[in-house]
């Protein structure tokens, strides 16, 4: 993304990602030529970098110290990409925003051992922020990621499951990490222990929406935009919250139940389970609770002192309501 | 492994392993019932702890604070565990390549998902260790052990790969966590920095020899001692000691060339090129060299005072060398 945008989304912190980068290149340099090609396939700078940028805002609320909080934002975005990797392997997909996934590059032994090559280079990335708490916050994260990921995957097909499973898996899969942005931030910067919980509380609450909104846009994206089909959760029995919500009010008999409870010619019924719940109030209800969530994330940071990077943490609220990919 | 049998080999620490064990134990209280299946599964304890054991030992030449080598052996015991389970991924990926069936593309995705879990448990125990130098030194490990089996990959059949290249790949993969598991104990021991180097030495060493003698016994081991086929290496294309010293001396019209450079009807050339290794000079001349190796780590622990820790480490050596399984 081109500078002068990452400015306006981040603010004055915008140019300090590019030291971000200059340690994902780092981890680029490698011996092994196959991994070098990976590498670079995996950590192609096209993203936001929300994460490492989130990092960094939270920094600015105590003290700026840059040589803490970019390996901290850099080995948030190694987690990141390393969990991708491995989800990619585990759906076997084919895309993920438009561009081509490493296993289907690369052959899956070699992508799984990308995934733990990532995870290896961040767990080393945390140790240079020199803070053990750090460290071991950050390591309680992957726990909750992992945890998440394979709730999410043992759960595939079952309509037995609530909303509030759905909610705490989001929690673990994907809001733990922007939760362990704001909050070790703030750790490594020095903030207050209520400086600390509010930034925490903003990337737990922020991490909740991104994901609700992403359940949402695998609905009513297009593929074109998304990279991926409409409907790829669904499709793999990952029941989101918008599915969920529809078979809340739908008929009992209703094509989504058939969908996901009938193991023969399954994909038969895929279409038109998506386009009833695609036509459901539940996309519109799902985005209620997904603003509910960045209420709360404002919320939180109230207690902070205005400046510019509260502004920008307000404004990144609009931002994950807005996106279309 | 039985009390009795494991005091004999490791001494007066072995009832500490107990502590371990329990630890062990606890990461497997999880909430996700097919998670734990798994993880009963993965961290059985039938195994001897070997490297568990190392981080004691090593610990008993310094303040031997059980608090901080628990965790420390804990960790790299599921680190280990969770290298393992990755490698049979990778291992069952390569069997299929090509013919991926829905049925063990999601086997394989909680295999992943599994190891990603033990991975995150590993970077939480070694926390608890209270010492960054030691969380670091971990994690530089990780990033050892994954090089190495990303080198072992991606070098499958290659024929222009020389010892030194072997030599590296098997010091990243499986020497550098015995490496990690000496040298962390006596870092938390607080030992002096030649005992530390002493130790991290002989762990080292101990590694190398350890892993040319299971590449050793891949040749010359019963598959019901085993519990996998003969040459099952050789079969996958991994390139080791035995195959490499045969190499050097065999005619250049040999089968096991062959075997490596064809890549169509392969595998009607195995039978033949196993024995052909097996009933070479090559296994005594590996034996040779796992047993220099062995002396390095005896070398090595020169320095340190005569104790019943020492006899022990020096007596691994011979169990090292002795194994047959």
């Amino acid at each position: 993304m081109p500078e002068d945008q990452t400015t306006q989304i981040y603010g004055p912190i915008a140019k300090d990602l590019a030291l971000v980068e200059e340690l994902l290149e780092s981890v680029k340099s490698v011996d092994i030529s196959a991994l070098q090609k990976m590498l670079e396939h995996a950590l192609e700078s096209r993203g936001k970098r929300l994460r490492p940028a989130l990092v960094l805002l939270a920094g600015t609320f105590g003290n700026y110290d840059l040589n803490k909080l970019v390996p901290l934002g850099t080995a948030i975005e190694l987690l990141h990409t390393a969990s991708l990797v491995h989800d990619d392997v585990i759906d076997s997909a084919e895309n993920r925003r438009g561009k081509p996934t490493a296993n289907s590059l690369f052959d899956n032994a070699l992508t799984v051992l990308l995934g733990d090559f990532l995870f290896a280079n961040a767990a080393e990335m945390v140790t240079r922020t020199g803070s053990l708490k750090v460290t071991r916050l950050f390591s309680l994260t992957l726990m909750k990621m992992t945890s998440g990921e394979l709730d999410q995957d043992t759960a595939a097909f079952d309509v037995g499951r609530d909303v509030q499973s759905y909610l705490s898996r989001i929690g673990g899969k994907t809001a733990s990490l922007m939760e362990n942005a704001t909050e070790g931030g703030a750790v490594l910067a020095g903030c207050s222990n209520e400086g600390v919980e509010a930034l925490r509380s903003y990337g737990y609450n922020l991490g909740m929406a991104f994901q609700i909104v992403d359940d949402i846009l695998d609905f009513e994206g297009t593929e074109e935009v998304m990279g991926k089909p409409v409907g790829s959760d669904l499709r793999e029995g990952t029941i989101t919250l918008p599915t969920l919500l529809y078979l809340q009010s739908a008929n009992p008999e209703n094509v989504v139940k058939k969908f996901l409870e009938t193991e023969q010619e399954r994909q038969s019924y895929l279409q038109e389970a998506v386009f009833e719940i695609t036509n459901s109030p539940a996309l519109l209800e799902s985005q209620k609770i997904a603003e509910d969530y960045v209420e709360r994330a404002r919320e939180a940071l109230k207690i902070l002192p205005e400046n510019d990077s509260k502004t920008k943490l307000e404004k990144l609220g609009d931002y994950v309501l807005q996106r279309n990919n």
